[in-house]
This record gives C-alpha cells, sequence and structure tokens, in this order.
C-alpha cells in the first residue's frame, strides 16, 4: 500500500530466447526466488506428450473451447503451428496484473510483438547466449537433435536474435543465476520508473502531483 | 570486452533528493559496495568549511580558474548561489564514460535537467523519503536547524518533489541498504536496455545487426 492508499499495479514481464539459450531453467530459478510472480501457462490445442501435466505446461482445451476464447476476445495474443493453437490468456493475466501481482510469460518473438502493441506497459526481454558458438554446444549437450535440427534451430536463434532489436532489454545468460538476477534487477529497476510512482508523488505532495 | 571487441561506455547516474532525505550516506554505501562507480566531485568557488577536503567533498577553484572552465565549455552544468559558483566538470566526466567507467553525480533538480538536456542517455534518479512526516523526523534528529530553517526545508522539499515527475526512476529511502539495492538495480538494468546492447547482437550474427 502507498501513502494514498493505491496498490501498485503488476509488472508484466515478457520472456523470451533461442531454442537452448536456457531460457526454462532461468524461468525456474526466477519463480524459486520470487515466489509472488504469476508465471501464465499458456493454451493449446494440442495433446499433450508424455509428462506434461495439464495447468503446468500448458492448459489443455479443445479447439472449440480455444475458439471460443478468440471470439470472445479472451486471448491477448495467439497463434496457429502445424494445426494446433498455442494462446495467452489476457483474462487471468488482467486480474492478476490488478491485484498488484507481476506475471511472466514466455512466448516467442512474434507473441512477443503482439503483447507489446495491445499492452505498451509490457517489460520484454530477450535471453542471449554469449555467442553462437556457445548455443551450438548447448545444443549439442542436451542430445536430442540431431545435426540437421541442430542447424536448424541456430539459424532460426540467428534470425530471432535480429528481431531482439524491438525488446526492451536484452540479457545475456552467462549463468543460470546471472541472469536470473539481472532479470529481477530489471523487474525492480522497472517498478521504480517515475510514471509508475506518480501515485507515490501524489501521496507526499498531495493531489495531482502537487497540483492542488 | 564484447564479442565485437568493442567495450561498452559507463552510465551517467544523476542522483537528486530533498535535503534530509539520506542522499549522502546512500551515496556512501552505493560506492562502498561498488568501488568501480567514479563519485563526481563538484568545483566551487567557496571557501572550504571546516572538516571539507579539497577532492573530496569539492574542488575548490578560483574564481578566476571557474570563470576560464565556464569560457573553455569545460562544465556540464554550473550555477550561482549566494555569489559563489557550483558547477560539474564534462571533461572529467567523459573521461570516465569512455573508459567504461559509470558516473555518479549527486546535483540539485536544475543542475539534474541541465544535464539531462545535455546528454539524453544519463539516467536520473530522484530520492524520495517515505512521506514528508518521516522527513520532517529526520530533519529534526539532525539537530543542526532550527524550526524555521526546518520549515523552510520541508517546502523546498515538496516543490523538489513535484519537480521529480521528470526524473527517470523515483526511489523511496525507506532504508539505506534498500535504497542503494535498487539504485545498484537500476544501473544494472540500464545496461541491459536494448540500444546499449546492439553491439553485442552484431558480435552474434555478425555485421550491422546482423544485415549483413
Amino acid at each position: 500500500m502507498t501513502p494514498t492508499g493505491k496498490k501498485r499495479r503488476g509488472e508484466l514481464i515478457v520472456l523470451s530466447g533461442p531454442s537452448g539459450v536456457g531460457k526454462s531453467t532461468v524461468i525456474a530459478e526466477l519463480l524459486s526466488s520470487r515466489r509472488d510472480i504469476y508465471f501464465s501457462v499458456s493454451f493449446t490445442t494440442r495433446q499433450p506428450r508424455t509428462g506434461e501435466a495439464d495447468g503446468v505446461n500448458y492448459n489443455f482445451v479443445s479447439r472449440q473451447e480455444f475458439q471460443r476464447m478468440i471470439a470472445d476476445g479472451e486471448l491477448l495474443e495467439f497463434a496457429e503451428f502445424v494445426g494446433n493453437y498455442y494462446g495467452t490468456s489476457l483474462k487471468v493475466i488482467r486480474e492478476q496484473l490488478e491485484r498488484g501481482i507481476d506475471v511472466l510469460l514466455d512466448i516467442d518473438v512474434q507473441g512477443a510483438a503482439k503483447v507489446k502493441e495491445r499492452c505498451a506497459e509490457a517489460v520484454t526481454i530477450f535471453l542471449i547466449p554469449p555467442s553462437l558458438e556457445e548455443l551450438s554446444r548447448r545444443l549439442h549437450s542436451r542430445n536430442t537433435d540431431n545435426e540437421e535440427v541442430i542447424e536448424q534451430r541456430l539459424q532460426r536463434a540467428r534470425e530471432e536474435c535480429r528481431e531482439s532489436t524491438h525488446y526492451d532489454y536484452l540479457v545475456v545468460n552467462e549463468t543460470v543465476v546471472s541472469a536470473a538476477g539481472t532479470i529481477l534487477s530489471i523487474l525492480e529497476a522497472e517498478q521504480c520508473r517515475t510514471p509508475k510512482r506518480l501515485y507515490f508523488i501524489d501521496g507526499i505532495v498531495g493531489g495531482k502531483n502537487g497540483q492542488e
């Protein structure tokens, strides 16, 4: 609570990064040190894979339900990949932000651009690898893709890094702890940006920015 | 050093705040945890007070020397109070920034506005008290001013708080450690702002933002 009794609005944080950069690990680290951050789970119409849980990896919904969400304007952004829908619920996010809770979105470059368009105050962060060589090493060490797939991922990473210039912040993922720490610093800094603190000045000087 | 071999430029941080807010203590805390920050000492033509050391509290110079600095465009900002000049050396600051060293300036609201005008990338931070009541308590506990002077300082604080809306960030000085920590977070975040990281993207994708 503030001097004027107003509660601060939560921050909407959008995190993107190329495949293999270590985004999931950074997110896990972030959420473990800031348990009050709400991690927005995407909605999808695709079938759950082995080990995936509803409400954890995705909210799994029917095609019919997803189309209803589109029609009712409930989605902040959505896209169709290989016949399946993927999207972010605006309704859920808005509720959290209004309660003063910070919300973290893990979405791709196109999704991030749509979010920024609809929600200019969103804080967009792109996680970059220290170098393409290091990204290649990380992709190889995962042991999940063959050489051809890795080459495709590296090519896509190069393209995404080019598009990353539209993000507010670029965070180099040298180590998981340092990258998560930097993102927490960005969050702390963003909360101190003057437009978000005007209510505080009002509380001190009285009235609308002191224009009594 | 970066992938392209370029060194990052230092950040110019401008810190202001009303009398009694605890700015000097916060600065001392900042400088003790980040010994690589260069604290810019102002130049003045006024006489040193007891306990003040040249090069520490101020750089004490003659009126003639100060006027030469003005004439030679060596000052980022300057002002005259009660017959004495006070100013900030642009030359010294520029040298530090180019070497990649962060520079901290402790100047008033008018000085900060002039710095921002000449140096748009400067990061301006205004330190605010948790409330005017708390500021009044802090001013009383210093035991240095009489009631009339304290009342004047509070009136001035109210005016400065109104002008603080021109700053990039407002940091509430609840405790010295938390305020210094927040300023360090702001510094870390600012260094990740995309325009300051484009060289990194160049290093990854090759050429000017990857437009090979």
